[in-house]
């Protein structure tokens, strides 16, 4: 299948183990001349807009009406996989060509926080009055479900910020334990705490993915540790409610978006339309379609079983071939259905 | 007091805050040949060794035995205090100026692992039939005590080396709670079961002073976390039993030292001549008495009581004028009794 030989093509860029295209490079841009060789083979009109999005248009649509976008992004983490974001483009010329309608659309940057979509957005660039993006789901939530398809509800809202944990310093070999105000071991507290404030939210999760230990050194007892934290929920009210549970003032929060009503309603008849049992899930990561949804276009997602694990970011990210073809076909017929309605 | 004003002379070396005279560096070249000079004022040959560490002797002491020497260092950590090693130094000038007799020395980078008493060993220099060293605490135990000296028994053994937790990675935001396997998570409890393990051992302790996450992301749920570890006990059974509890394997570990039994009479003698009640600890840190006392030299030590809870390392580190011309009239007198011996 031709999508896998692309894939393949899209991961070998930019050397060494795993996907290595991050914004900005060498290799993300060889990645976009790349597909657009692909979008030309395919009949499709290239455009490059100021802000380096590769689009695919197909000749011939209607002047007269809005058009309709189909696509993800080609960068990636460093030392990515090969699936995430490079299958919703590649998959997207695929379906526009199968459909003979719409636009394949791959953003600059999307891991970086979304770049390509919120410049086109910044620049009040003209906006689709659709947006269909297919992405690998990146957790374990349609493996532990045995399903190959997901429907997104919408993306998570999400908020960053700090804890900062003081105590005393001392030297370690002749600072008592019963007199010590080790800050490491009261942020080892912090960190089973926050754990346990997600656990009792549905659907929240919180992490500390960064620890920063003062003074730092091997014998001396630290006196100040710095955590870091992401924190998400489905909906604004639960975020809220991990924010106050954890104690901590956001340095930034994204809010919650919810994916729009008329793509979602054509994911789901093509997914009725190919047997394939309908199940909702919220995505814990920010996309494109969430960028575009919160400019006020109607974009629906659709997201591939991972295996692994669900593992993201990383070479061992999977999915099936089978899932992929179940995918493409999936994904044309949401596009015609969408390029019926007026 | 000279000794005050010799301190502050010593203390402004380096500039900026805090004592500023690593090993090696030009602040502490500085430091010793200021030193020199106070050695010569004082009537002193002054002599340096091969491996830079600095004597004073007095003049005409019989050639026929083996001298008695007096000290400290003068090197000091990063923004260290006006008191650790140096006050050892200063006071040994008073010292062996009053009994007119021994000879003062200043080591070099004691700091970094007491490189200078280790190579004067190493190089099978001729070592004195005792060493006498004044050092300020390091910790709390004299202050708690309410005692301005204290007797130390010998240096604590120690262990240090690594425990290393693995998870598995993931995606902060579409990684659920339930099925999480984060490293940290695993790590944060380890730091309080490390805490446990030397509350448990009597005298002992352990210090976990630095910490790697790994890939360490804000939004990367950690595969792999690396702790340092800092086990001291004041005896090798203690601190087998401490390195067994914590279960790690030390990549290197250096035994307990008990220190001399006639300069710690002498120094006991001392102490109740000045109507000082006498109090033992053990010192948790290692000090050049303990490299002189392992190499087979009779080696002795007393604490001046610490204040601000024993801060060590640090611009905060106080021992106040009483004691410490309290400790120079002891240092003294301890000396004229080691002279006196055989």
């Amino acid at each position: 299948m031709r999508v896998h030989e692309r894939l393949d093509e899209l991961y070998a860029i930019g050397g060494g183990p795993g996907g290595n295209r991050p914004h900005p490079s060498a290799a993300e841009d060889e990645a976009h001349e790349l597909a657009a060789g692909w979008l030309e083979e395919a009949g499709l009109t290239v455009e490059v807009d100021h802000d380096g999005n590769l689009f695919g248009h197909v000749q011939g649509s209607d002047p007269g009406t809005r058009p309709v976008w189909v696509g993800s992004h080609l960068d990636t983490v460093p030392v990515g996989g090969k699936f995430d974001g490079a299958l919703g483009v590649v998959t997207a010329i695929e379906a526009v060509e199968r459909a003979g309608f719409g636009s394949v659309v791959a953003f600059r940057g999307e891991e970086v926080g979304c770049i390509g979509s919120r410049a086109l957005i910044a620049r009040a660039g003209l906006l689709p009055r659709a947006f269909l993006e297919l992405h690998i789901e990146q957790g374990p939530t349609l493996a532990q479900r045995g399903l190959p398809l997901g429907l997104v509800t919408g993306i998570v809202g999400y908020a960053r910020g700090q804890l900062v944990v003081e105590g005393r310093a001392g030297h370690a070999g002749t600072t008592p334990m019963e007199g010590r105000d080790d800050a490491l071991v009261t942020a080892a507290g912090e960190i089973l705490r926050v754990r346990d404030a997600a656990l009792a939210v549905e659907g929240g999760v919180a992490t500390v993915g960064q620890l920063e230990v003062e003074p730092g050194g091997t014998n001396v007892i630290p006196d100040r540790v710095t955590l870091s934290l992401d924190v998400r929920a489905p909906d604004a009210g639960r975020l809220d409610e991990l924010i106050a549970a954890i104690g901590f003032e956001p340095a930034y929060r994204v809010e919650p978006v919810q994916l729009g009503s008329s793509v979602r309603a054509a994911f789901r008849a093509a997914l009725d339309a190919h047997g394939v049992e309908v199940t909702e899930l919220p995505s814990g990561a920010g996309h494109d379609a969430g960028i575009l949804a919160s400019a006020g276009v109607d974009a629906g997602m659709l997201f591939v079983r991972s295996l692994n694990g669900g593992i993201s970011h990383s070479p061992d990210e999977l999915s099936t071939a089978e899932d992929i073809e179940l995918a493409v076909d999936v994904l044309a017929a949401a596009l015609r259905r969408v390029a019926s309605s007026p």
